[in-house]
Formats: C-alpha cells, sequence, structure tokens
C-alpha cells in the first residue's frame, strides 16, 4: 500500500477553485493544499475580505452561486442596499459607504468571523482553516501569506475620474468598480516586502508535485510568486511543477488575463503563459483549441500536454486532473 | 418675534428617544440637542455599534421596531443566521462568530458607515450628525464624547460562566447577553478618562433648559455625568436643568433601572432618582402615579411636577414636554 501523493496548487480564484474540485476526483482532498492568493485582499467597511479564499471555499462547498461565479447562492442584499442611504450623503472625499463591491448578507458572515479572529490575533492561515472546516470541507487552504500584501494597479487617472489624481488603484477598485474595463500600465505587488508562511514554504517544497492553476499569471499567481523565496524554491523542482494555462484560444476563461498580456508585452496565448513560467514549471497543459502552439511552447523548454482544459463537465475534469499530475511525473 | 428656546437633552436609548420626539411636538427639532450615551458602544466582528445613537435616530426617523424597541422596522436576519456556523466551529476561548448581539441586515449598513468614516479618521460627533442627515433628521444628536468611554459591569463570576472569571464585562454582554437579568455589584464608568466634546460642553453651557430624559441613572445619564466638568456645569445651572423621573410605581418602565437603585443602595423610586440627580437638577417630573412621593422628592430640595409620564399618546407627550420646560422656567 503506496501513500497517496500530496499535492499543492497555486491558486486565484475561480478558475483554481474549480482545477481543485477536479482534482479532488483522483486523490483525497485532505491530500490537496493551495496556497492563495491574498493580494485581492480588502478592507471595506472595517471588514477584512479574501475575495480569492471566500471564492475557493464557497465553490468546493458547492455553495457559490453558480450564475456570478462569486459569493454565496439565494443570497440577499439587504445590507448593501440600506448602505446607500449613507453612500448619498457622505462628505466629499469619503469612501464610507460604498456600495460598488458586492457584499451579500449571508457572505458578511465570513468577513464578520475572519475580522473578528483577526482582531483577536489569531493568524489569516489558522483562520482560513477554520472557514474552510465550518463549510466541511478537508481540502487544506493556505492564504499566501499572514502579511498583508496588497496588489496595486496603476491605471491613468482619466479613467479613474473618482481617484485621487496617482492612478494607482488597489486591485478591488480595478477589478470591481471599473470591473477590469481600463488599461492597466504597471502593478505593484505588496507581496514583494510579505513573507510566505511555513506552511507554505513546507507545502511547496515537500509536495509530490506543485500545479499553477488556470489563474491569472499577474495578478492571482503573481501575488505568490513575489513572496521571498517562492520562485526559487519552484525553479529548484522545475520538473515536478506543471502549469495549466488560462488562456484558450487567445482570450481568457474569465477575467482581464488576456488584455494584461498584451498590456506587459506578452503574446496573449499560451506561448505567453509559458514565456512567464518558464523558469519556475517543466510543464504546461494547454487547451485542445490550442494544439497549434504545443511546439512554440516546448521552444521554451516546456512540455506541452494538449487536452480539454474547459472544466465543468466531471469526466472532462478528472480527465484533466490526471493528465495534469502524470505531465509532473506523477501516476494517479 | 423671539428666537425658539434651545433645549439640550441627556440621553439613554429608548426613554429619550421618545421624549425627544415629545419635545419635538412644542419645539423645532432643529431647536433640540441630544447629548447621547456613548458608554453602550462596543466593537463586534470588527464593527463599531453605538447603540444608543442608533436606537434615538431610528426611532426619531419612525424607523425602529415597534414591538422590539430596537433595531429597524421590517428587517431580517440572514447574516446573523449565517454566522452561526462560525460560531459552532471557533476554538475554544475564541467570541469570534458570536451571535448573542442582534445585528439586522439592513441595521448592518449604519455600523458599516460609521466603522468606515471612524476608519478615515472623521469625529463620532460629525459621522452622527451625518447619520442622522440620512435619516432625514433635523435634531442636533451628539455623542457624549469622541473618545472611547465603556462601560464596564461587575458581576458575580459565577454569574457569568463563560467569562474570564474576573466578573467583569462589558455593558452589552450584561445588558443582551445577560439580558439584564444578574446582579451588578459595581460599574467602572470609561467616561472619567474620556473628555466631552467642544459642542457638548457648549449645548450643556448655553442652552436655556436642560433636561435629563428618563433613562437609567447609572448606565445611561451615568456615562455622560462621569465625563470631566458636566457635573460640574450643570450644577452652575441647576435652575434651569429638569429630570424626568424613569421610574413609575417602583419599576423602571423598560429596563433594569429598578434593580439597580436596589443594588446600589437608594430607593427604588422616584425620591432615589431625586437623590441621584439633586445636586445637578432643580427640578424632577414624576409620573402621577407617584404623587404621594412628592413631598418625599422636594424635601431634598428639588420641587416636584406630577403629571403622567408615560409617553406614546400625542396630547399626553406634548404635555409632558410642555411641563418640563416648564418646570425648567421656560414658557412654551
Amino acid at each position: 500500500m503506496t501513500n497517496s501523493p500530496q499535492v499543492t496548487v497555486l491558486c486565484g480564484g475561480v478558475g483554481a477553485a474549480r482545477f481543485l474540485k477536479a482534482l479532488s476526483r483522483v486523490l483525497p482532498a485532505a491530500d490537496i493544499t493551495g496556497i492563495v492568493n491574498t493580494g485581492d485582499d480588502t478592507v471595506l467597511h472595517g471588514l477584512h475580505i479574501s475575495p480569492d479564499l471566500d471564492t475557493i471555499t464557497y465553490t468546493l462547498a458547492a455553495a457559490i452561486d453558480p450564475e456570478r461565479g462569486w459569493g454565496l447562492v439565494d443570497e440577499s442584499w439587504r445590507a448593501l442596499e440600506a448602505l446607500r442611504r449613507y453612500e448619498q450623503i457622505r462628505p466629499e472625499g469619503s469612501q464610507a459607504g460604498g456600495t460598488w463591491f458586492g457584499l451579500g448578507d449571508q457572505d458578511l458572515a465570513t468577513h464578520f468571523y475572519r475580522t473578528a479572529r483577526l482582531k483577536e490575533g489569531a493568524r489569516l492561515t489558522d483562520i482560513s482553516q477554520e472557514i474552510a472546516s465550518a463549510w466541511g470541507l478537508d481540502y487544506r487552504l493556505l492564504p499566501m501569506s499572514d502579511d498583508p500584501a496588497p496588489t496595486l494597479v496603476s491605471v491613468d487617472p482619466k479613467d479613474d475620474p473618482g481617484g485621487d489624481g496617482t492612478g494607482w488603484i488597489s486591485f478591488q477598485e480595478y477589478f470591481v468598480r471599473h470591473r477590469h474595463g481600463i488599461a492597466v500600465r504597471e502593478l505593484h505587488l505588496g507581496a514583494t516586502s510579505a513573507h510566505p508562511t511555513p506552511e507554505v514554504v513546507q507545502a511547496i517544497s515537500s509536495a509530490d508535485a506543485v500545479v499553477i492553476a488556470p489563474s491569472n499569471p499577474f495578478v492571482s499567481i503573481g501575488p505568490i510568486r513575489a513572496l521571498p523565496h517562492v520562485d526559487e524554491l519552484l525553479s529548484q523542482r522545475r520538473d515536478s511543477v506543471v502549469g495549466i494555462s488560462p488562456l484558450v484560444g487567445g482570450a481568457a476563461v474569465k477575467g482581464p488575463a488576456a488584455d494584461m498580456m498584451t498590456d506587459f508585452g506578452y503574446r496573449p496565448d499560451s506561448v505567453g503563459i509559458g514565456q512567464i513560467y518558464r523558469a519556475i514549471c517543466g510543464h504546461l497543459v494547454i487547451d485542445e483549441k490550442d494544439a497549434v502552439l504545443a511546439r512554440d511552447v516546448e521552444e521554451q523548454g516546456i512540455s506541452a500536454t494538449v487536452t480539454n482544459t474547459m472544466m465543468g463537465d466531471p469526466a472532462i475534469d478528472e480527465h484533466l486532473a490526471r493528465l495534469t499530475l502524470t505531465a509532473a511525473g506523477l501516476s494517479v
């Protein structure tokens, strides 16, 4: 009898959540560790909000709203609606009472618990596991860091008329308030001055395989990579690190990844993804629609595996999970 | 044409809210200033909650739930219900996820706005006025202080089995969690090391009359009086300060005032109220059911006015407001 392999997945939000779920079709959830981006974390109304952790937790618990892809199913919005009363009268220059970030009534409970536990001095690492356990999950979900590591986005100030004139805005202002519909000039990853937790270092170092989920390489995986030592640890074990391209047919399945590739001077396809990841991963899984790109990917010194990466169907999900682990050298 | 008199009212929660409303039947709301106890304020789930300010604001806006006497009418409780999931799994010793303090979904918006404005550096004084204006109120509602001034309650540790063993608990733990059903040994008023705001000092000094609302003398009016200088300012103008007894027929209209009178060695009636207030007020309005106590009240050097103090009927309310101001020497 052999032990099941331990697999660690670098995670953003929706795409990563779907892949973790897919992975649980071939491995026990308890052997799967997600290292989750917290560069999107924000404080609104005094509440500490961790969007990627919540999206993953809710998705794995089958409690996510399937239409929106974020927040809880069967949600209500009474608190947010009541907040408009105050948003309308707040003094000029105040951001209080803002209703642009969707916080459902049931979802608030998660932010209440996280905020209260942080005030008690608990680590985000422990809190996130408590939240996962409250939803009955066996997965190990680790925030990438217990330190604040906010991602800041530089945009043309003209595109942010309500802003402070510098063009620097928080990730959520870019992503939610502006619906990622404006060009990004530059990113500042707060993670460069944060620390990965011991659990994160251990999960990267000792896993039998590391997977880079099909998430945005700049604003989801980028913050995890920006943490001190992470890229070094990954490059040391590059042959058992496998990425899944988030781009299919030259577009992101969801979100602004393709636009950002162009903004930052990369080809907006899986070849560009290979360029971004080649120092830290030896293998890339790309979608069958992009089979023609396999050679260009491999020319960068990365093995390419071609399959259907559009998750949602149990058989496709299981096949993707199995092929991904096989690419990393595991037989499952 | 003479200006309408300016009247300042020292306020707790429900009884004070009703009296402010009564007063608006004889004076423009804009000429009425409420100085509101903030000793009950608490932070839960990271949110700054000011129960007395909210009760007064909601009552004056005719938005209070008439059955409960607190919170908003037509309220829902989805966030609080969702919080039970976390309350059940929190580690031992953690207070996070507690659901004992009722926070309705719409009510949350008020706490969100207050918390966000405080984080922006705004004064509670300004925030409270913004909140009042959001509800369309013309009254001037002043928190007694911009400084934290928590009231702590000492109880028998045996009566607080989940506590830390000292017997010292927050006011809301005593009032809401224990439903003020346990004996109070001692109060610690945080207000003694807080400061009244300049607006509060001015409102007490320059009003044509000051009214002490029918609120709990220890935990509602007590914190206001415990602020440096307040008792001195009141005693200097004692002849135009009038109290309304919160006790009728030896019982509080609402809350634990009568029990506390006994706990602290006072007669649990309007004579006891007179004893507590005689240094700072020259007049006391007592209920007609207690007409027999008028002489004992007056023996303490306080004039007694006897009338129906059970508010709720427009004619009774107006009469009470008029008599109260008359007792303070105003003709309205």
